[in-house]
């Protein structure tokens, strides 16, 4: 059976930009591997959610995997936490969180407690408490960031965030958002605990020298995105790929580890434009020994759209596509190449604009599209089609698709 | 209002092949007279279930003559059943079978009784047999196969296959595959008739003088695919259209049958690759002088694909086209030609491979594209669209779609 990489430049889509004459950053880039890919492989454009739905990234991802998204998205906490390598158990309420700093009023004076680089110490601090019969969890992730684990019996995520987003308010406890039992004894026992935490992590030694060297202390846990976890299977269990992932940004090696891949970590992948992308698909090359599928994410095309940067980020298509020439004459390899939504370097935010998509490897039907870009790619062989009819496909090129009826 | 002929080629769609310079059967297929049609027509492609979705030949055809699968594909059985011209009521349970042979220990040694050539007999010794309120109707299918209907209140599909579908093992009883009183009541019926079956088999003049000849005796009833029968509207009370199928195939005859078509028998259609197709078009064309809607199926393109031959599907192509020559010049009558399915000779089996449409007649908005073949009509008027949306569109164009609002 062939094996996949499936990369993902998250936020790749785009609009024209005037000073491009009126070419999208990807039209403009030079893309010589990507376009032999494309003129030997077959395109299509994905409407990741449906037509006209703009996801955020948590959500695209999910459902270009294959997991429907009403399903399987309960909120962002549960993927964050994963990916901080924290197992989840059905039943479990999961958050993610800042360390950060409160005044004697309760007011939120640094959202990131001087943007602390380790909160190791803090978190284990925290780590283990029980209240009202909950567990938590809490452990560090990178920065001033933490993951939050709520287990025991008859918790909901239908919680408000306890983390007002802002600084200079007061911390807010949370609220149950429902009537039900579950809401209430959840938001109770979080709202004991971050009270609790509090009184913890003031008394910490570090946080007196902390103080002491004119740092905020790391004296509040704000914590935000609680989200049920119930048994996502993996894309192993699924389709019985054995999947890796391989990404710069929390954010996608959680989403890595929520559908069960191996998370395998590269030196230099950053997440920036300055990540080391020939190193990833290195990476991703040497995975394939062991692996069936391998989800490479690289994440500055979004970024650079979010900054307006279409210079950027047409440059920064450029350093990826010189990387995937490491790609190229792979025996019995799918190379997959999309992006998760476009994110228009004119709007500086997500869009519902459709993406491109090329797949190049055994079995296509190859098109006459010979340039990998969004107009280029409207009129490919694989049409237009929606984020959750990706995952299907590629099962069906590797053979493996479940036949239905006799 | 304009006729239907309405082609199905089955496992029609395909993959490139090496061998043919990268085109597929049905592009490497010199094919004129389907050109024609393309030419004058309009295509599209169709997933018959959806992208991604490897459908059975049973579901397929009900997808794309608009039943939807999930609603009138219970089981097997009832389609074959049809085929064999036995009615089916509401309520009915109704399963395919074997005759088969059992050695003195219950153990299976010959699944077909010697291929024995006429089971008319056999199932005539048990058809109305009443067990615990359920009437057991027994038909004669083709050869050793045969037809059983379980007709009764209370009854439920929900039964394990008793045919283990090998042989050297034990025969097995039905099981009930739920706790409902209805599947244990079907199972307990069903095994009791099994076993009395046998018996009454064993018995029989005709076995005495197969085991005295030195040949298996048909002594025992293997049936498998039971299906809950409950009211399939015929295509003339969906569409109003007096619809005929015209197919050499048991199961396609089924499908005509079950969605109340008229069956035509047309001697040479044998569902080989040796089938008299200008006998079945020629069929077709004059089916249409009392009918709207004339179904052929052709079968050979699948079992090619499944035997991995490129060369003998392409060639079997080009004999379906040159045997379309008697379907050319008919006035106000829209050609329909497409497959239920890919079988890429590449797999052996069936993908979800998009398979070619084309549409050839009145009220058509023609196209560019010039032949008919997978890539071809990847970029027809069409677009590309799912198998439950293709009879919408024949209605339509009949002019005899149904006004939704006012």
């Amino acid at each position: 059976m062939a094996k996949v990489i499936f990369i993902v430049m998250d936020g790749l889509g785009d609009r024209p930009v005037r000073e491009f004459g009126e070419k999208t950053p990807l039209e403009k880039a030079n893309t010589p591997n990507f376009d032999r890919f494309a003129a030997n492989g077959v395109c299509g454009l994905m409407y990741t959610l449906g037509r006209g739905r703009t996801p955020g990234s948590d959500i695209a991802h999910l459902a270009i995997f294959g997991y429907d998204p009403a399903k399987y998205y309960t909120g962002r906490g549960p993927i964050e936490v994963r990916g901080l390598g924290i197992p989840l158990l059905t039943g479990d309420v999961a958050l993610r969180g800042n360390f950060g700093t409160v005044d004697r009023c309760g007011i939120i004076i640094d959202r990131r407690a001087g943007r602390v680089r380790d909160v190791s110490e803090f978190a284990s601090a925290l780590d283990g408490t029980i209240i009202d019969g909950v567990t938590f969890v809490v452990k560090p992730g990178t920065a001033h960031r933490a993951g939050v684990v709520m287990r025991g019996p008859g918790l909901s995520a239908r919680i408000s965030d306890a983390d007002p987003h802002v600084g200079g308010v007061a911390v807010r406890p949370p609220e149950p958002l429902d009537a039900s039992a579950e809401a209430r004894h959840t938001a109770k026992a979080l709202s004991e605990f971050l009270e609790r935490a509090h009184s913890v992590l003031s008394g910490l030694p570090i946080n007196q020298n902390r103080e002491q060297q004119g740092l905020p202390p790391a004296n509040y846990l704000l914590v935000r995105g609680a989200g049920y976890y119930s048994n996502v299977p993996s894309i192993y269990e699924r389709c019985g790929l054995r999947a890796a992932c391989i990404a710069g940004g929390g954010l996608y090696k959680g989403i890595g580890a929520y559908l069960g891949m191996d998370l395998i970590v590269v030196p230099g992948a950053t997440a920036l434009p300055d990540t080391d992308v020939l190193a990833k698909f290195r990476a991703a090359v040497l995975a394939l020994e062991t692996h069936d599928f391998v989800f490479v994410h690289v994440k500055a095309a979004d970024s650079l759209g979010e900054d307006g940067n279409f210079q950027g980020k047409s440059d920064f298509i450029e350093r990826v596509d010189e990387a995937a020439s490491v790609l190229a004459g792979l025996d019995d390899v799918l190379i997959l190449v999309t992006g998760d939504h476009s994110t228009p370097c004119v709007l500086r935010k997500h869009s519902s604009d459709p993406v491109p998509v090329l797949v190049h490897g055994p079995g296509v039907r190859v098109d006459a599209v010979t340039s990998f870009g969004e107009r280029a790619c409207a009129l490919g062989g694989l049409g237009h089609f929606s984020g959750l009819e990706l995952m299907p496909q590629v099962l069906n090129l590797l053979g493996t698709s479940h036949l239905e009826g006799a």
